[in-house]
C-alpha cells in the first residue's frame, strides 16, 4: 500500500512513521508513506499556501491552487482509490473503515491546517472526509498519523503475530477483556484465579464474559450491533 | 500546565511536540511535556517491561511493577489532577473533555502498547481512561499526542488569535460552515456571492445557516443537544 500525505508541517510526521510498527511496515516493503510539503507546490511567492477567508473572521484558509496543483500531479502518476481529507466534520473513523481502507492500494490524505481547506477542493477533489473524533486539533497531521497507524497494522505481515489484531477491541464488536501478567501477586493485588487454572476452554469462557460485562458497563450501545 | 507521558517508544513522540502549535505552547512557557521511557524504570533485566499474559493468548502485556515504580516517583514529586490511561475501552474523548482538562495543572498520561497494561494498574493508579475513538492503534502514543494537542491549543495564549478556537467545530455544538479564500474564481469554481457582499451581519446569518445545514446532513444527533 502507498499513502501520500499532503501537509504544511511535514516535519511533524517524521517520528510517528520512523518507529515501532509503522517503521516495520515500511522496512518490510508492505507500506510506503510519502509526505509532501504543500509549500513546495505553491505558485505563490514565499511559499504562501493560505490566505484570509472571504467574508472575514479569525483564522486562515488553505488556498485551492497549491492543493489542486499537487493533487493533479499525484493523480497523473498513478490511480488513487481515495483522496481523503481529515476534518472534524467528516465521517467518524471506526475500525470498520480502517479494515476497509487496509485493502486499498493508493491513498492520498490531505491534512488541513488553520481553519481548513477551501471548500472547492472538498467539492471537486476529495472523495472521502474522515474525522478521528469529536474534538479539534491544531492540524490534520496527527489525525492522518492515527489513520495510517490504524490501517497500517492491519496489512497482513505487519504485526508479528497475525492473530493478535483479530482479538483487539472492536474486531468482534466487543471491548477487550482485562489482561494480566507477572507477577501473579503484586503488592497483594492478585490475578484472577481462573487465569492460572490451565484450562484454555474455561479461560475463553471467562474472557468472553468479561468482554461482555465490560462492554455492557462502558459501551452498551455496541451490544445492540453485536452478534453472539 | 505540565503533562508527563509514560511510554515505551519515547522517540515516536519527538516530532509531534517539536513543531507548530505544540512547539509554540512550550516555548511560551504555557505547556511542559515530559516524556518518560518506561524501560528506564524497570527493575527487570534488559529493560523488560512486558511479559506473556496469564491464561495464554497472543500479545504481550505491560507489567505492573515498572509502571508502579515510575508512577510512585512522579506522584511523590507533585500532585497530579489525573492519571490518564489511553485505551480503546476508555471514555470517548470529546471537545468537552478537552476543555475540562485544559484548565488542569498536572497530568500523567500512560501509553499502552502490545495488549495493554496489567489490569491492576488500571484499578489502583489510573483515575481516568480515555479513548480517542473506536479503532485500534499500535500504541497509545499517537492517542496521547492527540489529547495533548487538543488540550494544549485551548490554553490561553497558545493560539495567536484567541477568538479562533471559539469558532471551531463543536465549541457551539455545531459543525463549522464552509470556508473560502482567494481566488474568488478558481477554474470557474466560484465563492458564494454572499461572502463578497461586505455585510458582516448577512454573512453571520449565512454562516450560521450553513453550519446548521451541515450539522443536520452529517451529524443530526448533535442538533438534539444544541441550543439556539
Amino acid at each position: 500500500m502507498r499513502i501520500d500525505i499532503i501537509t504544511v508541517v511535514p516535519d511533524l510526521l517524521t517520528s510517528p512513521f520512523s518507529h515501532s510498527i509503522m517503521k516495520r511496515a515500511q522496512s518490510r516493503g508492505l507500506l510506503e508513506v510519502h509526505t509532501h510539503n504543500l509549500r513546495d507546490h505553491t505558485p505563490y511567492k514565499q511559499g504562501q499556501v493560505d490566505d484570509y477567508q472571504f467574508g472575514g473572521g479569525a483564522g486562515m484558509v488553505m488556498m485551492p491552487e497549491p492543493l489542486a496543483i499537487l493533487l493533479d500531479k499525484l493523480k497523473e502518476e498513478r490511480n488513487y482509490d481515495e483522496v481523503i481529507y481529515m476534518t472534524p466534520d467528516g465521517e467518524r473513523f471506526e475500525q470498520k473503515i480502517a479494515n476497509r481502507l487496509s485493502i486499498k492500494e493508493n491513498l492520498i490524505i490531505i491534512c488541513g491546517h488553520y481553519k481548513g481547506i477551501d471548500e472547492r477542493i472538498r467539492e471537486h477533489y476529495v472523495t472521502k472526509e474522515i474525522s478521528i473524533g469529536d474534538y479539534v486539533l491544531s492540524g490534520g497531521e496527527l489525525a492522518a498519523a492515527v489513520v495510517v497507524d490504524a490501517i497500517g497494522r492491519l496489512i497482513p505481515g505487519v504485526l508479528n503475530d497475525e492473530t493478535s489484531a483479530l482479538f483487539d477491541s472492536f474486531q468482534d464488536g466487543l471491548l477487550a477483556p482485562p489482561v494480566y501478567t507477572r507477577p501473579a501477586d503484586f503488592r497483594g493485588w492478585k490475578v484472577p484465579e481462573i487465569l492460572l487454572c490451565g484450562d484454555p476452554k474455561k479461560i475463553d469462557v471467562w474472557r468472553h464474559e468479561e468482554a461482555l460485562k465490560r462492554t455492557a458497563e462502558r459501551r452498551p450501545e455496541l451490544l445492540e450491533d453485536h452478534e453472539e
